[in-house]
């Protein structure tokens, strides 16, 4: 197998020893499932991955998406690995028994995805994007509507994207421009120009169901005014098949930095002014829906990311290795024979920043899948509660401070390949500029930092911090016996950023929500180192109580090295920004705009 | 004239205010030029770098070099834009009169190269490669050998390149293979392998002059073993002309992740047994003349990767001021007007980074520039060797942390254009994707960290060092009336790095070099902060007291405040990091390679 994809134990380790998925899987949504069967599933992702996705990586950044004759052409490797996808399962796999579905874990469902998204990341968009689109169906759309759409788009005969943003409105979804005109049968005629859409356009399926924000006719000003819509690339039939165009028309594809297969488009929707849609639930209440599917892809991004820096990991790691190269700081003898990278104490360094974030990705990632399980399917309402809290505290640090981690891995991949991974007969360069996204879209980076400051920490009086507090002490409590310099410096730490989360929060009070929320990025820097060091020594903790047979001493050893060098390294900068945040008062925290 | 290119103010600023020209003018080597004369020069360099190597960035990415029946084939205005630079003599501008050059300063010419940089720096490179080739001869070459190159390569007919690495020896110079047998007549039969030629080969030129590291049969094994040579792509003939074809041979091109302008090479030099060189100096001194090409080179690619940043700053600061998008925080009214994105704290955080480093870099290179020109040129010896000592200090900082900040700087002008920025219609992200090759070419960054700790800081019984210590001493007591708090933060961080590199010195002496300089990367982060911190208080001295016409109050203001930005939130790093490196003592300073 390509050395590329996740390290299967590590997967195991996550569910078994991490996660304690037998725990879960006495909630009553899971009766009767078997932990070989989650073995049996994350096996078929692993040869999928690597047969249908890996096999055209390269491939589909070269032969990117063109339009020709007016259609949307893909390298077709990229609609047989989608094929071999929905036909495993995978897009239902979460989803009820009664609609077709597995009705697995979604703790399971993102362990598998992991394969995906270290593989190909780009070709797993497409039906990740279907996934949450199909998800959002689910969780606001009406019965028909379920009806109509669900079982297609979970088949992979219809397709899915997000329409929200425009040219003029990335970042500020508040000044979204689309308009939907009510009509006499009780849908509405929608008009606009929609940017960035994700597999806006393509042949694979039969039909495409762009999720799309707009703002019916004399709505409010502002995101209070937007609603959704299902907006089909075909009009559905009486019958339910695709039949007459709908007015949904390519603009344009967007070239970009990486990422390339999957097509990213510009669409105009109702330019003959015959686009029709559907609304989703109630008017005016579009965006609220649309976070329902955000921050599952925030959370997707964020893990995409890490996977990503998995991946570059594994190839830099298996270069370090192989490739012999100078020798060992003070050997005189030139006739001595070189030694591999991976001896140099500077490699190590690279390959320990890249594991931390790759591992530490896919720990944070699964662990919110079980969040997100819990949530749902929790049989006691206040763990449900918990869940949700903590969730919404993770979300924005998952996707912000662990994507900006992914490109320092990424980085140090490319690094450690050198001359050689500064060319496209290496995958490293193209594994950073897939991943160079990632801290852009579903909400850029300094987005999630203003929603941890700005709305996280204070969500219902500090519940959600302190939920998340709870976390962290739980593991403290593990880890003293074994880990006392981490535990002192984590406990530490925890309570530095705790401190300072009410200067911040007194700052607003008394000056406002400019000046307490300018240095955001410093505070989620501070969050996420925490979180970092967090999670790793929750991982230190369970390799070494663990017995399983898959965790043998390289293993153990990696995980406890590894954690034992974030705490080093990585988390005083924590304290660091702490203090920063601290001593900062009530001055400006960046040059002023005349200064530029 | 276009935002990309550097402000000439800012050049102008450098020059009169930091850099104290006027007192560069008084060296005999520079008697009877005038300041005039330097911004004509200047004025040309902008002129040419806007309108011959701007015009063709975008394209000479899209169409990368090719081979095409055996030739290598570039974008015409590559050549066009390199022909115009040879023609303005900025080939031979710090060359001696007699020898048809202008006899600048190197400060003026490397402003003056500033410009090139951020217009192209692939088109840039063919030049600047014979320069380099050509300085190398000029320095250790003899007389027949500069009367048959010198005046050719500065005029462009003759092209230059450094042919140091193999595939199996990148990093390693130690284990070049590549072999040198004596012929009857005094020349060398030469036989091997290269790998990264950049400009190894195309036809802008009658010749091209490779630089070669060999063997000398029977040489030492190792570097003591490396001798220099000069290999044309054609034999001269009686009269200095291209003739017959020197048996050196494309084996292929390097297709990279950016820089693709500049054309890269896997070169077989002596493949049918007719490859002539002629040696340069003494055998076996090859490297150490290559050293001298080298640490210009290292200089260079420092200011490259900054002037990079620069293209980058100012991209991004002109979105910044048009892009509306938003509002403030604290705004509820979304009928409020958005603002421009500037308006917003972590933009300007960005903003202020990229600034940071583009101008600090600016500042640090046209320093080193200026200490080139001491240590040639400074009428008293000892002003001439102190100048020497402190360009060994430096070099590896300018090189390898500004390199690695100027990634940081490209980063962020990708994200202040956010999905904008990802595309390949806006320059930004070709920028970052060039810049990516400074931190691994002319030494990887983690060998500039071990040359700085493990060879310069300990020069010379530490002389190096404190010549540099001098500086900024001679800073701190510049800056201390106006600027207490950061005389205070600077002065506390060098004494904290002296004692750190005390600290491992005597760890080294104790422990051997391998444990002393595992943590070398750690040392220059906190190196590099510093020189960023002094380098910056520096110009905020400057901005201060200066009563130029062109240094308007936005200019100063910027100056002083983007001090007070660094010293804030990057100073304190490198403080964190003396305090890692102390707390380290003789343990593992990262994972061992069991552990992965």
């Amino acid at each position: 197998m390509n050395d590329r994809l996740i390290d299967p134990a590590d997967i195991a380790f996550q569910l078994d020893e991490v996660l304690d998925i037998d725990s879960l899987m006495l909630f009553p949504r899971f009766a009767g499932q078997d932990r070989a069967d989650y073995d049996a599933i994350l096996g078929t992702a692993r040869t999928i991955a690597t047969e249908k996705f890996l096999n055209h990586y390269a491939k589909s950044d070269r032969e990117e998406p063109q339009l020709r004759d007016g259609s949307v052409v893909l390298p077709p490797e990229i609609a047989e690995g989608v094929k071999a996808f929905h036909d495993a399962g995978f897009a239902g796999a979460h989803h009820d028994e009664e609609l077709g579905g597995l009705q697995l874990p979604w703790t399971v469902v993102q362990a598998a995805f992991a394969y995906f998204q270290a593989a190909n990341i780009a070709t797993a968009a497409y039906p990740f994007l279907t996934i949450a689109a199909a998800n959002l169906i689910e969780a606001h759309g009406s019965k028909a509507q379920k009806e109509r759409y669900l079982g297609r788009m979970i088949s992979g005969d219809f397709f899915g994207t997000m329409a929200l943003s425009e040219p003029h409105a990335g970042s500020s979804l508040s000044d979204i421009r689309t308009t939907a005109r009510p009509r006499e049968d009780g849908t509405y005629a929608i008009k606009g120009g929609k940017m960035w859409t994700s597999g806006g356009e393509h042949e694979m399926g039969r039909n495409i169901v762009h999720m799309l924000l707009a703002r019916i006719e004399g709505a409010p000003a502002g995101i209070k005014g937007l609603s959704l819509f299902i907006v089909p690339r075909y009009r559905l039939d009486a019958d339910g098949n695709p039949g007459e165009p709908n007015d949904v028309a390519l603009a344009g594809l967007n070239h970009k930095m990486g990422y390339r297969g999957t097509v990213n488009t510009v669409m105009n929707f109702g330019d003959n002014d015959g686009c029709i849609g559907e609304l989703v639930g109630e008017p005016n209440k579009g965006l609220s829906y649309m976070f329902h599917m955000m921050n599952e892809a925030r959370i997707g991004v964020g893990m995409g990311a890490g996977m990503l820096a998995y991946a570059g990991y594994r190839e830099s790691l298996a270069y370090a290795r192989e490739r012999q190269q100078g020798r060992p700081p003070g050997e005189k003898d030139p006739a001595a024979p070189q030694i591999p990278l991976i001896g140099h104490a500077d490699v190590r360094r690279m390959l320990a920043i890249q594991k931390a974030v790759a591992e530490g990705t896919l720990a944070l990632g699964l662990l919110c899948a079980r969040w997100v399980d819990e949530r749902q399917w929790a049989p006691e309402k206040s763990a449900r509660n918990e869940a949700h809290l903590k969730l919404e505290i993770v979300t924005p640090v998952l996707k912000s401070w662990f994507s900006d981690a992914a490109l320092r891995a990424n980085e140090a991949a490319i690094q450690i390949l050198g001359g050689y991974g500064y060319t496209r007969d290496f995958a490293v360069e193209q594994i950073y500029r897939d991943n160079r996204l990632n801290p852009i879209h579903e909400g850029a980076n300094a987005i999630q930092a203003l929603d941890l400051l700005g709305r996280k920490v204070a969500l219902q009086d500090g519940a959600a911090l302190k939920a998340f507090g709870w976390e962290i002490s739980k593991t403290l409590s593990e880890s003293r016996k074994d880990f006392p310099d981490e535990y002192h410096a984590l406990g530490q730490a925890w309570t530095r950023l705790s401190a300072v989360t009410e200067t911040l929060l007194q700052r607003q009070a008394d000056h406002g929500a400019a000046a307490s929320l300018a240095p955001a990025q410093s505070y989620i820097d501070a969050f996420g180192n925490i979180v970092m060091a967090w999670i790793w020594l929750k991982q230190a903790v369970a390799a070494s109580k663990a017995g399983r047979a898959y965790i043998g001493e390289t293993f153990r050893k990696g995980k406890i090295e590894t954690c034992r060098f974030v705490f080093r390294w990585e988390l005083p900068k924590a304290v660091l920004a702490c203090a920063q945040l601290e001593t900062l008062g009530d001055g400006e925290a960046y040059p002023a705009e005349d200064a530029f």
